[in-house]
């Protein structure tokens, strides 16, 4: 007997039958004598109506307000599925974010969750009942709504999991495991058993949208163990998400090309090479609390250097208005921006032990006449950002060059 | 410069045309230099397609998750109102229920409002908000979300004048004050400039479907000043709710003719007339949380009697099988329901000082050939409960009989 979060998002939640299934399953652990909490998603399609009707008065809605609005879809599916938990003579009680209470800072729209009061769920776990939590959303200090931002539920189910110490966060979605890339774009995409926090966190932030990537940090801080399978099999182990390195022999050295077509790049050409420049450019951009991913800088000609960082492509507009507005004060020669670019990355934890692998990236792209604009490595991933008319070629022969269509 | 609080029905902010036309009204209060608090309802029809969601998982929806549900409702039309606010250059600020605090019992999906914290909406209008309240919502002593019942959010808009001692409450509704009786069924009806809080009580719970009756309780115990008002006429005074008998000497005698189509009426026959049969027929009827409306014993024949009453026909299946249930325990002979009813009421603090007015009525009705079937009075009102089917007929030459249908 154990304590199993798990999490089902908006397209397991979609329709009133959908909402049963996810009921018969969770009856089904419940039978099986395991506590359960589930974390759901607003269903499909919910939050992107109610981000229009909110549009339809105001362009760019007010950040509070729109949390007040858009957290009201998560609120409808944990009532929905604690009646159909019912209908199967389960116990079962639903919780907003705001009931449980999951306390985040005030970024409306992209809070970060500071603590979970873990007490009333585990009054009602004690008493027999399943807990149905809203994902997504909590509240600040003042008991404002806040939104965790997109792919916010898997966080809030690794932050249950890890509050509550629960044996298992499983994460159930569309996708049955985690692969080697999108199958959408190489039909040879292999599904991984495991693959490891590190690469992990790599392959979510860098666009393999199977997990929120900040649900994976909360999962390898507060070592909560992961697992993502999918709504739609009855059957199936999905993809496990481990904390260390394993000692196989048989460890692929790259174990999948990630991507990303949601980053927008900014250049600031020209400016004088002198200490702090960097502090200069990305200060103003961290204070409109815009995320910046790569940031490369250049050493240039005569004292002056280029600076590129990329943001997402929603930041795009708001970052490169704050670049032309100090412009004048950083005595740049120029502020250009480019949407039309793309990331692929290499990730793998065997990397570390081989060299070369930059290198047979690099050949691989120059074969296909892919030209590179800014490179960036870590200990288990490098990436690269392109054209991004060549994003698909270039995830493809990258596939294959690694070996990544062969069974291991 | 006062403290106005405003309320608004579903069909005032029923489309975002709608709601820009709300902020509109709200702004020109404010730009007068007036102090505002609105509360609004649901969208229109999003209660209906909330609660139609909830059957399709449960026939009868567990109580506490509807309002879970239904709550959502209000919770995105105060975020859209806000927008429109700001839209305007208006700084407006929202609020749920839970986050007012407005403190209900746990009596799910009818709860009563026990206390309104006004402190943080004081605040926010000493600093210049227009404060947005979801209307029809509160929280219980453990945070479970609650719901007042349809009509609720006149009532949060009452409570949230009297805890904040507003000026006036004006409650905007689709109609443009209280008539002397429903125009659809009597189009001579006449809209009346003031009504005693007495006479609107009995209007209101006999079926003027203007304001709801709790509300109207709520502004008479705590002498808030009420005014009913068109939201979709620029002009008009409405109609203002008064606390005294105005001294008038033109004071009709009968204000208005009310009726109600939602009740069902209950009898038992043959029940040992005995201390305490009352009780033991209604209290198992009152323990399940149903209202009784009309409650008649006739003395009947060797120490037997016939009780009758009437509940609202949603809780009359229930009441039905209750009282089936308990048939052999109480000794009744019989146990009748017939859903085939209505009520006519004629409605006046005239009446006091005038003799007549129940034979006048009875002897209209009886001219019509229409029978009463239960009859029930007070100080200013004078109720019948008559077949459905003659409930147009009886409101027409009741209007007529009293002369509601000429100027005064």
């Amino acid at each position: 007997m154990s304590l199993i979060v798990q999490k089902y998002g908006g397209t397991s939640v979609g329709s009133p039958d959908r909402i049963r299934n996810v009921a018969r399953r969770v009856a089904k652990f419940r039978a099986q004598g395991h506590d359960i909490v589930v974390v759901v998603s607003a269903m499909s399609g919910e939050t992107n109506r109610l981000i229009s009707l909110a549009k339809e008065i105001q362009a760019q809605p007010d950040p509070r307000e729109l949390d007040v609005m858009v957290s009201t879809g998560e609120q409808v599916t944990v009532a929905l599925l604690s009646m159909a938990l019912m209908e199967l003579g389960v116990r079962a009680k639903s919780y907003t974010g705001g009931q449980v209470r999951v306390l985040t800072d005030s970024a409306y729209t992209k809070a970060r969750i500071l603590s979970i009061d873990e007490g009333n769920i585990r009054r009602d776990l004690e008493s027999g009942h399943v807990v149905v939590v809203a994902g997504f959303q909590g509240v600040d200090m003042e008991g404002n709504i806040t939104t965790l931002g997109r792919g916010g539920s898997d966080t809030t189910g690794v932050a249950l999991a890890a509050a509550l110490k629960a044996d298992e966060c499983q994460i159930y979605t569309d996708v049955d495991g985690v692969y080697t890339t999108d199958p959408r774009i190489e039909p040879k995409a292999r599904k991984l058993k495991s693959i490891t926090f590190e690469e992990m966190l790599e392959m979510a932030s860098l666009g393999s949208k199977v997990l929120q990537i900040r649900s994976v940090e909360f999962a390898g801080k507060y070592r909560v163990r992961l697992r993502v399978l999918s709504s739609f099999e009855e059957e199936g182990e999905g993809t496990l998400i481990t904390f260390e390195e394993e000692g196989d022999m048989e460890q692929p050295i790259i174990s999948g090309i990630a991507f990303n077509r949601d980053e927008a790049k900014i250049t600031v050409r020209g400016v004088p090479d002198k200490p702090g420049i960097a502090y200069q450019i990305l200060g103003p951009v961290a204070d409109a609390n815009i995320e910046v991913d790569m940031i490369i800088q250049n050493v240039g000609e005569e004292g002056q250097t280029d600076f590129s960082f990329t943001v997402h492509k929603n930041d795009f507009e708001k970052a490169l208005a704050i670049l032309k507005g100090i412009q004048p004060h950083l005595e740049a020669k120029d502020v250009i921006g480019d949407e039309g670019i793309a990331k692929v990355s290499v990730v793998g934890v065997g990397m570390r032990s081989h060299v070369g692998v930059a290198s047979q990236m690099f050949r691989t792209l120059a074969e296909e006449g892919i030209n590179i604009q800014m490179i960036s490595t870590s200990e288990i991933k490098i990436s690269v950002v392109i054209d991004e008319k060549y994003l698909e070629l270039a995830v493809r022969v990258l596939h294959k060059a690694f070996g990544l269509d062969r069974e291991v």
